[in-house]
C-alpha cells in the first residue's frame, strides 16, 4: 500500500492527503458503523485525474473508495480493506443547464442545494431531497430519494445518463440525452445504486422539473399512529397527486418541540404538499382534508402562502438533528425499509410495538407516500448492550418488511450494514449481481466489501 | 440441433412444433428483415417448463429465442443461428391484481389489451401503448413505450420486478414489490430492454394507474411541419401535463383519409390528450390552444366527451396500417429515433427534406412529446434498389439523431437491425455490455446475434 500512496503523492502533491484526522473522517459516513480510514485521500479535479488514479490502483490491485459528501448511512464509504479514497468535492462544476430540454449536466461533487441555488433563475428545480445536502454523485451511487420521491421519483428516474471511469480506467458514457431510449442495456440504471462498486461516476446528466406554479402545504395530527397511516394509505389508493407525504411519530414531534422550541401537539403528525396550479392544489388539499377527517385526524392546516407554508414545514426539516438531540451526545443507527402501501400499517404498527416493548429511544419518520419509513435508534456511544438490542430490533424490522413483500432499504442502500438482509430479500439474485461485479471489476478493486457479504466474496 | 429437437419433442410432445409454416412465421416480426426460422417452437405453460427447456439447451449450447406476440420491428425474434424458439403465448395468466397497491403480476404472454380488459372493474389501467397489441413479456424485453410515455413513462418505469430464467436455468426474482428500493444492483432495469439476451422473463410485476377522472382529447393542424413541431416544443418546455402528444405528417394524414375514408385536412396534424380532473384538463387544453394559435395552428378541436374524443382520435389509431396501404402489398421498414426536445425541429425537418429529395414514400408519425418519431419507409417486396435507398436514408436519419445527442432507437430496440448504430451511439459502453452478457450467459445461448454485432462476438 505504501507504494501506491507514494506514487499518488508524487503525481498529485497538492491533491492528496494522509493527515490522520482527515483519513479518519473519510472512513465513516453519518453512521454508527466504525470508521475504516483509507490509506490516502485523493482530491481529483477532473475525469482525467480519476483515470490516472484508477490506473495506478489497478496496477497494484489497490481498493478505490469514491467519496461524495460523506452523508451515507450504511458504511458505503468505509475503507474496509484500506486503499485510496477518491473525494470528488473539488469536482463541483455545473457543466451545463439546458432549460429548453429540462436537463443539466453536473460533476459528482455538486451538492443538491448548490444545484438548486444555481437553477433559481431558470424556473426549474432538481427535486430529489434525501435530507442531507448530499453530493449528486453520492446520491446517484446510493439511488437516493427522499421527501419528493412520491411525485418526482428517485435517482433512478432523475438520472438521464452518466459518465463513469471503469475499474480499468476507461471513460464510458452510458447514454445520450434523449428522454427515452431502447438502445442496448440500461447501464445508467445499473450504475445508479451500485454504490461505487462498478465504476466511479464523473458526470451526471439530470432531469429537471418546473418549479410548481402553486404549492399547498400543511400538516395534521392523529390520536394514534394507525389512523395516520390509514390516511396515507387512502390518499395513495385514491391517487391524490401528493408531492410530499411525511409521517412523524409522537416521539419525533416531542424531539422537534424540544430542539426547535416549538409547541406542536405531541401526536402522530402528517406533513403534506401538493404541487400544481392554484386551483388544482387547493382542490387536492381539500380532498386530502376529507380523507384525514374520515380517519379522525385533526388540526388540519394547509397554506399556499410561501412563508406560512415554510413555517408549517420547518418542524419536518429539523427532524434528523432534533431526533439525535433526544439523547445528548448519542449515536444514531438510522435504518429504513419500504413496503407496498397496503402493508404499511402493519409494518409501522408492529415496529412501534417493538420500540416500546424493547424500551428503545427511536423516533419514526417516514416518506410514507412511498411506503418508506425510517427509524432512528439512539444509543450512547459506548453502550454496546444498547447497540446489540438495536441490532436485534433492526433485524426484526427488516425481516418484517421483507415478509410483507418489501425491501430492506428503500433509499439508504446496502453498504456494509445490510449485506445479510440483501441475501434474505433477493438471495437468488445475488449470484447474478456478483457475476456482473466480477465481469466489470475482475480485480475487485472498486469499493470492495460493500453490497455483497465478504465471506462469499473470497 | 436434431438432438435437442428430438429431446424437446419427446419431453413435450403436445407443446412443440416443427411445422415449416409455423417455423417461418416465428422467425420474423412485423419487419422487413428476412425470416430466420428456428429449428423448433416450444410452447411452455409454466416457468418450470422453461427451466427444463433452458437446461436442455444449455447442455448442447443451443440458441434460445424468446417469442411474445411477434410484433417486434428490428429482428429481435429472428433465429439467426437457428435454435429453440420459446413462444410464451400460452403463459397468459394474470396472476394477481392488487388495486390497493396499484400493481399486478402477469405472465409474459399476457397481451396489453387483455390486461386492460381485465382491469376495467378496478378503475385502473396499464398505460404503456406501443401500438401493437404486444405481449407484456415482449414489451419488457424491448423497453417498449408509445403514445402515453410522455406522461406515464416507458416499460423501464412500469416494471416493478421480474421473475426470469437465467441462461443456466435458475429462477431468479429481481425485486420485491416495494415502490422503491436501494437494495443492490437494479437487475430489473438491466433486464428490461435486454431483448432476451440475458434471460427469459416468466413473470412481470407492473405498476398500474387510475383511469383518469376526465380526459380532454383533440387535434389541430398546421400549414407546415416546423410550426407543428414548434408547438410541441413549446408545450413541453412550458411543462403542460400532456398525456399524449402525437404528430402525423401530411402524407400520413393522406394515408388515413384513404384507408379509413375520412376527410381530414391533409396537413401536419397534432393529436393530444390531457388526463386529470375535469377542471384541470379543460385548463390544460385551453393553454395548449394558446400555444397552437401562437404557432399558426388551426382547426383546433378538443373534446371531453368519450365518444366524440374517440371519434377524433380514431384517425391516429389507424396510422400504421393506413401508412402501409399507401403502396398495396408493400413492405415497410419502420425506424425510430429520439432526440432532446430542443433538437426535434431540426431532426424532423431535415428528415422530411431527405424523404422528399430521395423520392421515398415514407410517412412520419411521432410520439413527439418525448422527442421520439417514426418513419415508415415503404417499398415493394422485391425492389432491392428501393430497399438500399431506404437503408441509406435510415442511416442518415440515425446519424443525424445521434449527432443531435439523441438515440438510434427510442422504443423499437436494437435487434439485428441497429447493431452498427448502437456502436456509433455509445461505442465505448459496448465492451461493458458485452462483459455483462458474457458473465450472465457464458455460452452465448440467449438470443444470440442481437444487440451486439456478430463480427466482434466471435
Amino acid at each position: 500500500m505504501s507504494d501506491i500512496v507514494d506514487k499518488l503523492k508524487r503525481r498529485f502533491p497538492d491533491q492528496t492527503s494522509t493527515a490522520p484526522a482527515l483519513l479518519e473522517q473519510h472512513g465513516v459516513g453519518e453512521t454508527y458503523h466504525p470508521s475504516f480510514p483509507p490509506d490516502i485521500v485523493f482530491f481529483p479535479t477532473s475525469t482525467d485525474d480519476i483515470v490516472t488514479a484508477v490506473k495506478l490502483c489497478a496496477e497494484t490491485s489497490t481498493p478505490i473508495i469514491p467519496f461524495g459528501s460523506g452523508t451515507s448511512l450504511e458504511g458505503q464509504i468505509s475503507a474496509v480493506h484500506g486503499g485510496v479514497c477518491i473525494d470528488v468535492h473539488k469536482m463541483d462544476n455545473i457543466l451545463s443547464v439546458r432549460p429548453e430540454d429540462l436537463d443539466c449536466t453536473v460533476q459528482p461533487g455538486v451538492r443538491r442545494h448548490q444545484l438548486n441555488e444555481s437553477l433559481r433563475d431558470t424556473g426549474l428545480f432538481f427535486p430529489i431531497d434525501p435530507g442531507a445536502d448530499a453530493s449528486i454523485g453520492g446520491m446517484a451511487s446510493t439511488r437516493a430519494s427522499g421527501t419528493n420521491a412520491v411525485r418526482y421519483g428517485t435517482m433512478k428516474d432523475a438520472v438521464v445518463g452518466l459518465t463513469i471511469v471503469t475499474a480499468t480506467g476507461e471513460v464510458v458514457k452510458t447514454a445520450q440525452r434523449a428522454r427515452k431510449t431502447s438502445a442496448g442495456y440500461d447501464l445508467t440504471r445499473l450504475l445508479v445504486g451500485s454504490e461505487g462498486t462498478l465504476g466511479i461516476i464523473t458526470e451526471i446528466t439530470l432531469r429537471l422539473h418546473g418549479i410548481p406554479e402553486a404549492i399547498a402545504g400543511g400538516r395534521c395530527t392523529f390520536d394514534d399512529l394507525s389512523s395516520a397511516v390509514e390516511a396515507v394509505t387512502l390518499c395513495m389508493q385514491c391517487q391524490l397527486p401528493v408531492a410530499r407525504l411525511e409521517l412523524l411519530d409522537e416521539l419525533q414531534v416531542t424531539a422537534i418541540n424540544q430542539y426547535a422550541k416549538l409547541s406542536l401537539p405531541e401526536k402522530p403528525t402528517l406533513f403534506f404538499e401538493f404541487h400544481g396550479t392554484p386551483d388544482a392544489v387547493r382542490e387536492s388539499a381539500e380532498r386530502f382534508r376529507d380523507i384525514v377527517e374520515d380517519c379522525s385526524g385533526r388540526e388540519f392546516i394547509s397554506e399556499t402562502d410561501t412563508d406560512k407554508r415554510n413555517e408549517l414545514w420547518k418542524a419536518r426539516h429539523a427532524a434528523y438533528y432534533a431526533g439525535k438531540s433526544l439523547i445528548p451526545g448519542c449515536v444514531g443507527l438510522a435504518t429504513d425499509v419500504c413496503v407496498p402501501i397496503s402493508n404499511l400499517t402493519e409494518c409501522i404498527i408492529e415496529t412501534k410495538k417493538d420500540i416500546v416493548d424493547m424500551g428503545l429511544t427511536a423516533p419514526i419518520v417516514g416518506h410514507v407516500g412511498d411506503g418508506n419509513f425510517h427509524v432512528l435508534c439512539l444509543f450512547e456511544e459506548d453502550d454496546s448492550d444498547a447497540l446489540n438490542r438495536i441490532k436485534t430490533f433492526n433485524e426484526k424490522l427488516v425481516k418484517r418488511a421483507i415478509a410483507l413483500d418489501g425491501t430492506c432499504t428503500g433509499e439508504h442502500g446496502i453498504g456494509t450494514g445490510k449485506m445479510k438482509y440483501l441475501e434474505m430479500e433477493i438471495g437468488a439474485a445475488i449470484p447474478l449481481m456478483r457475476q456482473i461485479k466480477s465481469a466489470l471489476d475482475p480485480q475487485g478493486i472498486m469499493n470492495p466489501g460493500k453490497i455483497f457479504s465478504p465471506m462469499a466474496e473470497a
